[in-house]
């Protein structure tokens, strides 16, 4: 068994709470959040306890573990702070928006043996991560190109969207990581093309809503990605594989499989699923289950701190694209 | 080169004449119709010379093969006399309404060597083709169930109906040629559910529009086939072959690939064609090519007449199952 | 909250277990099981308690219902004392083998208001639900025609066949229940048709191991249901609802959306679910919800005892056809 | 009728001819070759004359109409001559692979009144253009990305590759005029990524094999296209228009509706076209039925010269941004 704390109990904290609850090698022992009432509330409905402070949980020896869902400016200094007390960490995405802080945290905790995962889901949804194994087992050949499309279902609140670091820092990442754990390598330049289109606000704010993204390795692979804020028909998530021997395609899955065929269509399903939490609840639960299977058995965790890292100086190379207009190269 | 006659100038008959005057090795020598008008402007569309009789094709040495598109109460006459005449022939299905008139011209042809071929023209579809050839192969190990779906876009004019022998001997005809088809063996019996659902005026003439079959082969393969005569999204033809090591499925095809996705449905593409000379196209091409190829290489011609004796055998069993509300054994 | 005991911690009993204890008014107090180690193991992994007898649940007041999923041949005594105690009762199919003890005991609770669901978890399938809603609001006009195709992924053990009452008391019996409930109304006649094509070891038995039925109700929609005990690309199971303006078709779900396009083949997903459990979840965790809704908002709860016994009226005459080769007509 | 003449008698030729001898309302009065063999072959299997020389044609009054499929460096002069003639002219794509060539042609023929059509038949495409007229009548509201999947199903020659001007003049020119149909507006920036990852001696020629371009237009439209010289599973061909309120995908067809289910995968089909003669047929004879249609009425034919510069001009800023490994900015 595993002991843990859950910290932050907004509305991931609680997904992750009914995760943990739910797995039967973990132990949810505490949840914390500043705003107590919210923390009460989710221990009463997860069968927990709600910690006082954050230093409650540093001092319980029963704790092995912690999730930080707390809002991303507090996920440096809790980490650090749980790091430094031996307890391992799966930390949500992203690690900070400033990623010199990101920088300065890897200084610290980098000579540490203590287990940090970071919350990058999407590694663990099934359909992507057959696609991950089928392209790492060369079963058509190596990979050429990579497409992944990613759009969310609507524009968040303009309030989120001014905390959120703009959609390559907030959104994007995802598809950064994705990118990188598919590939197996690094990208080494990255052009993109940034539009906004779904809503003017977004402009006001200096952000964009739609991003188009084009990346290339050191061996030549190609990489794009397409961001949208906003999709009419749900959740739209997919990857596409080419190959030397053949195409994978992971594709969207219908929470639904009532087909319909009249005069106005045929072979029509229902919405994709409304938003991640809906699309990527196998992935969520996989991924505290891989977290969990790697502190039992003492294997690395991943993805790790430092593929967190990766995916962000991909972010920043693509602000940087965006703001200059020109290629940027990377390291 | 194979020269052709073709017999009946409707709409059938113009589209054979198109597919003969396509054809490398045809030539299309005479288009005959009893409207004489119909078949001098067929004969101009297509390249070709309205035959004043018969007669006049039948004692052309130059024609080698005709392809009867006539109505059907004329079929087994001119067959039989083409026959005689050394002319191999295409006659389209059904051979005659009568089964007796079709047992009796079997008897009167069938110690001659000339080439008859019956147009159950779905045998040369390419989709149901490799499907009948996947399990004549045995790729998924033998054969075990067979379900053939069967709608027509629309109820044809009541005046059409009259005369049309009834939904088994006008429409459900092809497919029980394609069960024996694909099957390889006989159905030993059948039984049969019929209804009104689309038309009441369908009930006054004595006749059904909606029709459910069960049959079953001596070695146990069982089979069903679901017919209706109207269907609100196209013309649907499907023909599924569940099988000891899986299933092969020969699906509709679309004849635009557009798909839609939206608020109202994901992965909604257009109609299925409209009808068979659409669906068919392909297959009616084959059909010719195949009966050409055999006059040409001197072997036998599929499919034969008994093919077709075979298959109203199964009809007249259908309609007996029908009439009788019992189950029927076939010899 | 309602406070649950359940009978019978075998494979489904556990299942059971786990979605009781996961829902939010539920309350798993008791588990039981004739081997106590079953119940008291069961009970540590769920947080419930192993009941020493039936009658410690009986005298218990806290237990508002029961779920029965002991052996099938403990059915009608055990829903018959829960009954009776007051207690409301979720009793997996069949609820015997024996149809006049089906009979007997609706003699024996019809007059009582007691609460008693029949788990044909089929009805809470999300896809079957939506084309039921989607018939029975007419969407499409009326239905016409309706096709569902039932393959399990293997033949169970023979030791199990044998004490099964045949594949349609065993089998079938939930896609009779599943065309009820689309339909709307009842079958007036039925015709089968069975092989054995998987195993010969089931003809010693006097059993089928495929089957073919077609059945018709008083309005004239026809019905056909294909069963075959093997299905070697996964458990197959869709229902086809054609209608007056489209068709409806409840396609099968697929654990993985990884989507292959090589040499050997294009749009190849992987296997479809493996079994019943894995297919249904969530139609198991809705029909719960639905009994606990149901209690808790004094609302009659679905599918009804009544409902059992139709289904089972159905296998009844569906077995007479099989065995006297005719036509069954359903009062 | 429109009298017709073909210049070419390769493999694109004979396809021609044999549209053209097919189309109800054209006549193909001669075929012309430098190769004098392939014209009299030619013409002898499509019922035509092998002209002696051009002049023969360009003197011939019946001749309205002219399709040229010779070599691409001899279209710019055979389309000047023969608009000076009063010819209307279908030229086979590309017009020149030199953009200079390509602009003083279009200052020749500006001012003439005589029809020009260029060979982008994939503007014909039946599912292509359903695409495009939904995007153009706003069925889900303005256009915001699309992305093209263009991927030839194998290496042309070596010598072929030499010739042909690079990936971009000979491959994706298809995919930037289809692009400029569906957008309705003209990109206004580009940006490339382009690897030699199919065959090594493509580099060699200073060629790429496989490339991914993003586009954007003036009101920020967003475009991606990615091309490969090679494809393991037939040709793909995918046109995806993401929308404000949808999203339309013009998908590959498939030749064949066989479709698998084994333990080896699901709803798998066979492979895709062979290549563009097969899987644009349609959208061939549809292109001459424009044309001649066109021509009778008196209408403009399209696309026209001046859509044949167009994407010339995104190919040359494509050829520039890989060159320089910078984006170009269009006029």
């Amino acid at each position: 068994m595993v002991g843990f704390a859950l910290l932050g109990a907004g509305r991931i904290g609680n997904m992750h709470a009914s995760i943990i609850a739910a797995h039967p090698q973990a132990e949810l022992l505490y949840i914390y959040d500043t705003h107590q009432i919210s923390a009460t509330k989710a221990a009463k409905t997860h069968g927990s306890f709600a910690a006082d402070s954050v230093e409650q949980i540093l001092n319980d020896d029963r704790v092995q573990a912690v999730l930080i869902a707390t809002s991303t400016d507090t996920h440096v200094d809790l980490l650090t702070r749980f790091v430094k007390a031996g307890k391992a960490v799966l930390c949500e995405k992203p690690i900070d928006l400033d990623f010199k802080k990101v920088e300065a945290c890897w200084d610290t905790i980098k000579n540490s043996a203590v287990p940090v995962q970071i919350g990058f889901n999407r590694r663990y949804d099934p359909s992507h991560r057959s696609l991950q194994e089928a392209v790492s087992t060369g079963e058509f050949g190596k990979l050429e190109q990579l497409i992944i499309t990613s759009r969310d279902p609507g524009l968040p609140p303009i309030e989120y969207l001014k905390g959120s670091g703009g959609l390559f820092r907030d959104m994007a990442i995802h598809d950064f990581d994705l990118a990188r754990f598919i590939l197996g390598e690094e990208p080494i330049e990255i052009q993109v093309l940034g539009s906004v289109l779904v809503d003017k606000q977004v402009a006001e704010m200096g952000d964009i809503d739609s991003a188009m993204i084009i990346m290339k390795t050191a061996t030549g692979k190609l990489i794009h990605i397409n961001c949208s804020r906003r999709c009419a028909y749900g959740y739209d998530q997919r990857v596409e594989a080419f190959c030397e021997k053949g195409m994978l395609l992971s594709d969207n899955p219908h929470p639904n499989g009532l087909t319909k065929y009249s005069s106005d269509g045929t072979g029509s399903k229902g919405q994709l699923h409304e938003f991640f939490i809906e699309r990527y609840q196998d992935a969520y639960r996989n991924q505290l289950g891989a977290f969990v299977e790697g502190l039992l058995a003492g294997t690395p965790v991943h993805p790790s701190f430092k593929d967190g890292l990766a995916a962000q100086a991909l972010v920043e190379a693509a602000q940087e694209a965006l703001e200059t207009g020109l290629p940027v190269k990377l390291k």
